[in-house]
């Protein structure tokens, strides 16, 4: 991973990590229900995005290099795992 | 909120807190990406977990209050949040 | 319902139909992967758009009549049930 | 796509459009809200599954392609389209 991803990446969960320590405050202080799902569904977008970076990561190494490479066992396994991940995805 | 469901709030929070910390850990020992965004889809469903305690918290409280008021303007307000939020959830 | 939200509801599933035959007619002729998903995709929110119209009209009858009725049990069970679409939704 | 393959998905749509034509009839019969919800949760989960089958072919051939190939934009091109897909498919 480049460095600067790498630390794009640490900032996002950094800044998911905060998030999540206000939301408990918001809870220990009864903030209104509402607000809190709220807040609970911005940072699920946020990790999204760091899935997506991720993701976006794997596809141009690992994967790109399992598909040039001549396992076909390994290009097998690496593309059940995508598929395994794009289905849990589309649950979470 | 009782005590009790505020606890068990809060320490699934905390809970949350400690794995986004550990998913940071993660991507600075270079781990596999699949296994970080598996780790953050695993996340992704303890906060669906505390979502849905706060909106078990919300009905039962907050909504069935304002149902059972004479206020037809709060009733709206609080039936079009719900809705709100029913649409935000199944896209975030 | 209304006759007028019933009819909306049952144009928005009649237009998902023809859509859902769409995309069997873009198999058949092999089109392009990416285009199929995105499809299916589009069909995937027009039916959200559905259940949100549904669970509208739910919560403001259903769920009103339950929660001003004096049974207790029938309320618990009318917001159980909210809270297990909301967790089945928010997954599928 | 193998004939089975292309078979198979084109059964499973044919079996979403008659689901969507049954819950057409559910909502003419005005039947409960929550029933119909759950049932159109039940189409989505089968068109999740259409979606992965598409994705599986997709991966295998066209991103296999265009990785061992020579271009390196037509590569860039159909990763970016796959974290496209990524990223709506965890909001549809």
């Amino acid at each position: 991973m480049t460095d600067e991803r790498k630390t794009d990446i640490l900032q996002r969960l950094k800044s998911v990590e905060g998030h999540v320590r206000g939301i408990g405050r918001m809870v220990e202080e009864e903030a209104y229900c509402i607000d809190v799902v709220n807040q609970i569904l911005a940072i699920q977008r946020a990790l999204k995005k760091v899935s997506s970076r991720m993701l976006d990561q794997h596809l141009h190494h690992c994967v790109t290099n399992a598909i040039q490479g001549t396992g076909n066992s390994q290009k097998e396994q690496i593309l059940g795992e995508l598929i395994q991940v794009f289905e849990a995805s589309s649950k979470a």
